[in-house]
């Protein structure tokens, strides 16, 4: 194998496949990725076991040939290159680099053993892919990192009358996002781990979808992308929703995201962080005590609905992160101090957090 | 005490205090910082054991009085206020901190229990703020975080025939700094991470220098800083340093460092990171080789001496951290294979390195 790249191109796909190689591994090969050099390019692919990702990188091949090295390291040796084109060429069982006045000569591995990774060619849907990050982005807070239940872990594609919905819920709060998409849409469930390099990958353009058995791949100009799929039964997150809402509350989403910021100082770190809300004639009050004092902040807020007031409890990390996707106005829809309370853009866009009120 | 302070002063004013104080501490009080409001306005004050630090803050004040709260609290609450003045005022036992629409009670600590900090008013010595943090800031690398002998934990200043110098060793690597100086030079050792945070208190402007009984106390315009010394002999370094050199080399500062840095990466880390060195007719070559391959590079360079060629190894990470401080064009002097090389700017400037050459 000889194959002539730009470095940027090059460079560029090594770091997207070292975003999802892991850089340790008892399996050595699992860090490694694969070379394959046809007549176009350079197609780099690896996986975590979670994830595969390929890559292209259009190259000046001169004798096609597949070959694994550390994904790492060759990605990391790219970097730091100095010239602007870069020489690969397969000597005995070594990978020669070459740019400027470096050589690199790099140990190879077994090709053969290398797990073999197929990303399909069926699409069975498209979408924007900007729309498909910003709403797996907007949704992926709410996931947990240690729920027991595998589901909470993980972001949920549903169907929706027009178009598609994600949805991602720890138990004690939901965030959903809907936006549009052509063709099939499969109910699954993505771990949100893979959920968050997948947003990392999508960029401008159209992603399609392929739906596979326990696996949904994503295919962009510049990626394919395999995602093994959670099994389990995702809750019904619909029944918490309120469907009916007494009070509303409407104000800048920076402006209540930095006063819940400033009183959670103060707030109980034992105790769920405990801010409490009180609305009531346009106004906002929020208090949190601790160990260490008290704080309270008042903001004026435009009030509407047929209760003149109501108090309830959040915690200030969940409120913080249910108003991180709203930007300019944010809405705050009140039932009652014990039910929940749902959060959105004032404006819409598709977007929706719903927060279990703390015990008075 | 009552007291009116712009948010701008008070949170600069705090977050220099939160550097040095501890965040967490068997001993509350030692996460806590003295506010002591006099007619001008508001000194703070905290210290870790190691460094104390005070810092004055002007302020409007009603009723002068002293106080004690915890630190990082303060200084996170006032970071996070919306309006652009602070009324901070004794109720009780409690600090009220109020700006916009938020009111803040904060419990307050014992007061006589607080250690007693003294800074001097004497003056023993003035340098530049900009120059003295430079010269700490450039030899600070070479300390060593581990070493069991303390000094090798330490900067030691010291009087030149021009001023002063500072010098770092961890028995491996020198790196020195002169700069020029107004009074008197004691020898002294400060510890490495209160050096640390003396460079990053000095800016602009004068440094007051006072030397006290096992204490250097510096004072800017912004700052009073009192320094523990660290105890012990520090090494006779300026034996390492090749007082006769056979061969020079020179060549831009950036490129080495890339180029170490592109060929560290095969390098094996289990022995100490080793790269050769190679001069001869004109050209640098480097070469390291670990356990996934092998690396060279070829630089062209300015060479003179009475040698035609020398080739000796280093540890990567030291050739880098040598080279931090030189901008523009490095010169390296070796003597032979077996000894220290010398690292300086080719322009000047009161810099220089000495490393240990790794065995052959």
């Amino acid at each position: 194998m000889k194959a002539t790249v730009t470095k940027k191109v090059l460079s560029e796909g090594l770091s997207l496949l070292e975003r999802v190689v892991p850089s340790r591994s008892s399996n050595p090969l699992l860090t490694s990725l694969k070379i394959e050099a046809s007549s176009q390019g350079l197609s780099l692919s690896g996986t975590n076991l979670e994830m595969d990702l390929s890559s292209f990188a259009p190259a000046e091949v001169q004798e096609p040939q597949s070959l694994v090295v550390p994904a790492h390291l060759l990605s990391q040796i790219v970097r730091t290159l100095g010239g602007e084109l870069v020489e690969l060429e397969l000597v005995g069982d070594e990978l020669a680099v070459r740019s400027g006045g470096s050589e690199f000569k790099i140990q190879t591995g077994d090709v053969t053993a290398f797990p073999e990774l197929n990303f399909p060619d069926q699409i069975d849907a498209t979408v924007d892919a900007a729309d498909l990050a910003r709403a797996l982005g907007s949704v992926r807070y709410a996931a947990s990192s240690e729920a027991f239940q595998a589901v909470f872990r993980g972001v949920k594609l549903e169907k929706r009358d027009q178009g598609a919905r994600v949805v991602a819920s720890d138990g004690y709060r939901v965030a959903l996002h809907d936006f549009a998409l052509e063709g099939e849409v499969r109910e699954l469930i993505m771990p949100a781990r893979s959920v968050d390099e997948l947003v990392r990958m999508l960029r401008d353009g159209e992603a399609k979808l392929s739906y596979g058995e326990g696996q949904l791949s994503v295919t962009t100009e510049r990626v394919k992308m395999n995602l093994k799929l959670l099994d389990g039964e995702f809750p019904d997150y619909e029944r918490v929703i309120p469907s009916e809402t007494k009070l509303q509350v409407k104000l800048a989403s920076a402006t209540l995201k930095e006063s819940v910021g400033r009183v959670a100082v103060l707030a109980d770190k034992n105790a769920n962080n405990r801010v409490e809300f009180l609305v009531s004639e346009g106004q906002l009050q929020l208090n949190a005590e601790g160990d260490y004092g008290r704080a309270h902040d008042t903001l004026s807020v435009e009030q509407n609905g047929t209760e003149p007031a109501i108090s309830l409890a959040f915690n200030a990390k969940y409120v913080q992160d249910a108003l991180g996707p709203i930007e300019g106005e944010a809405e705050m829809l009140f039932a009652e101090s014990t039910k929940p309370a749902i959060f959105r853009p004032a404006a819409g866009g598709g977007y929706m957090a719903v927060l279990v009120a703390l015990r008075v």
